[in-house]
């Protein structure tokens, strides 16, 4: 049986769970690609930390370049913008298939990594990148090759959605739940590439690319974090039957192409809505296979590893019947005509506002409104003041232009008795 | 750019779908793959119905073995298992690649068809077979190879969650429904095979063999179908939190495989509990990636094409780099210690009895009960009594062995006072 020698770079959480997978399920990876997967090096500058993995002796070295050589294919788990990229260009340069988890990393820098493998005529696999241990990136290249992809929706930050779930069960504010679940491990002590929606992004852009042909990067990525979501927001929602989510929407109307991020309403009864806690789910909806949705697991050590050792079965593939570049890193091939611009899209909003319970309160944001030619598809207006003596007025809107809701709320905010600033999301009726 | 050119046999509904996919969206498969899948035939006793696709002249023939020597690869849509299998067989003899979505024929002659392609160094895909265009068979061989499957729930028959759906939300029963659903063309007019569960078995049968490596064909597989399934049923599982799904459950414990099919109970808060109507949904559950689910359409034109092209698309690219059996048909390699007899699985229950309203009742139900040692999660008794004077008594169990629940039900039937014939469905709590 012909052995393929795998190289992990980054001895941490994933990279022991893609250990562990290899050493475990070795025989079940054999039988089922012909093909075995051996663990012949991992490269770490701390291999004497006990990561709960029994290694056998003479694979762990600090030496990440001389991993390189030695192995038919290398596992990138580092993590990072600098170091994870000079070692990737390292490897592919030297021919060698790399395997990756590292969304920031592509997002950022995708385009030049791939040109690297292709000069080199090597291959880049990313499975992990998006969505855990979903076989996301097959499902979009292979699975539902035959579509053209029209929406994708996802929820694909765990700490957000498990921050959101929360939030939302417990009748929670955001910097309480966000504490605690830093000291359970669910969030960074800088949250901040979770919480302001930027890890979410990176997997738009990744996601985006792949369906609609042209490397994007962030740049055309709008992106808003769950920081302004109170749980009086999800509650109000909740009543109107409604959750909020961290959605990722990836949308394609008349040729033009929206990608965002950002708290999203939307209906308790989609399957995304049900999606809670640390779990990812993806809704990819192609011009044949109608609307399909995937859930799982999207971070951790094991789930990760699953997808890291799923590409390396693929490789192993390739290398075994030679056929690298089978599915490029990346293909392009536009599919749409132009991006939207932000000010455009259209869309539903929910609006809070705190307004002061007087006459006439109603009839001027109304007609800030209606001057706009947005209509209400329904007001909530509770008798109960807070301390201030505001009271919680609450706007769902029909489908209106971005730019114009914006217009809309500058003006209500301007209106006497309106307090504050006024919270606005999306909704998407999935 | 390589031309593949593709044969279709069987230009019905879902013959149509390919062949409209191919001329519609034939320019992005080419991007995507870097290979050109040319609509070279189309085979059918009848070429002169209006399907609905504008089919270029040259292509439509009745002659189907000419098709098979002028092609690179025969897609098979004619579905049963006399011509079909001929057809498919003559294909792979004469070294052709076959595609198909004929779950029956491979459930029952899997093993035959394999062993074909395999001496013939032809390739057989089929991920129509299952799921319609959710990408599972893909999933589960490739997304998911790094794990060893624990348990696979599905819901494989759309025609029985439509009915199952409607029957809960209009409070309605079984037969009329039913009824409905021919007349609407959800349900064949021999009903027999998707609402007596055999579909939901084939589809059992494929998904359970490839996630344990070995063929099983339809013996192993116990089959309940949906006819005992009354709206009473559903409102009381309703009201005790529970959906009533036919679900097929391949299950994997301490070595012992359970493969069933059968109406079952589950958590109205599972997702699987959230799948209505003509969609399938499919979790699978992996050792290292932990739950993850799959939802799409199950049937339809459209939906199945989806999977028939993303098949085409992989049997290109291997026609493309010389790649065939890369991943072959089915890979032998037994996952599993032995197959659980059905009187052994453990399982919680739901019973639904007719009794009178007298004394002593519940006592001597419970009694029958507590001899085998099956304990009473809920009870549920009625104070309204039918016609007969009869009230309904639910009984859901906690965990016990099959056998033993058969023994308890025996006995309670033989029980003055109880009224005809137990209810009996299992409970998984996903």
């Amino acid at each position: 049986m012909k052995q393929v020698k795998v190289g992990i770079i980054g001895f941490g959480t994933v990279g022991a769970g893609v250990a562990d997978i290899l050493l475990k399920n070795g025989n079940v990876l054999s039988t089922r690609t012909g093909v075995e997967l051996r663990l012949a090096r991992i490269a770490d500058l701390d291999i004497t930390t006990d990561r709960g993995v029994t290694i056998p002796a003479g694979i762990l070295t600090t030496n990440a370049h001389e991993l390189i050589d030695e192995v038919d294919v290398v596992v990138e788990l580092i993590g990072g913008k600098t170091v994870a990229k000079a070692l990737i260009l390292e490897a592919l340069g030297k021919g060698k298939t790399v395997v990756t988890a590292n969304k920031a990393l592509l997002a950022e820098y995708g385009a030049e990594l791939f040109a690297a493998a292709e000069k080199n005529g090597a291959d880049l696999y990313y499975e992990a990148s998006v969505a855990g241990g979903i076989p996301i990136i097959k499902a979009l290249r292979e699975g539902l090759v035959a579509n053209r992809i029209r929406r994708i929706y996802g929820i694909l930050n765990g700490t957000c959605n498990y921050i959101l779930t929360r939030m939302e069960a417990e009748g929670a504010d955001f910097a309480p739940i966000l504490a605690d679940a830093q000291k359970l491990g669910y969030a960074e002590q800088n949250p901040s590439l979770d919480v302001d929606g930027f890890d979410t992004a990176h997997k738009t852009a990744i996601l985006a690319s792949l369906a609609f042909g042209e490397w994007f990067g962030l740049g055309p990525v709008h992106v808003e974090g769950i920081r302004d979501v109170s749980q009086l927001d999800l509650a109000y929602a909740a009543e109107l039957g409604y959750k909020i989510k961290l959605l990722a929407v990836i949308k394609e109307e008349h040729g033009e192409l929206q990608l965002r991020v950002g708290p999203t309403l939307i209906p308790k009864t989609a399957l995304l809505g049900n999606i809670d806690g640390v779990f990812n789910g993806v809704m990819i909806e192609g011009d044949y296979v109608g609307p399909t949705l995937f859930y799982g697991r999207g971070a951790g050590r094991n789930a990760t590893a699953s997808a890291v050792v799923a590409d390396l079965a693929d490789v192993a593939l390739n290398l075994q019947f030679g056929s690298h570049h089978r599915v490029p890193a990346f293909r392009t091939g536009k599919q749409y005509e132009k991006l939207c611009p932000m000010e455009n899209i259209v869309s539903r909003y929910y609006l809070r506002l705190a307004v002061r319970d007087e006459p006439g309160m109603l009839a001027g944001i109304t007609e800030a409104l209606g001057r706009r030619r947005i209509s209400i598809s329904s007001v909530v207006q509770r008798e109960t003041a807070n301390s201030e003596g505001a009271v919680p007025l609450l706007i769902l809107t029909h489908a209106t232009r971005e730019i114009l809701i914006g217009q809309a709320i500058a003006d209500i905010e301007k209106l006497p008795g309106v307090i504050g600033s006024a919270k606005r999301f999306r909704i998407e009726d999935i």
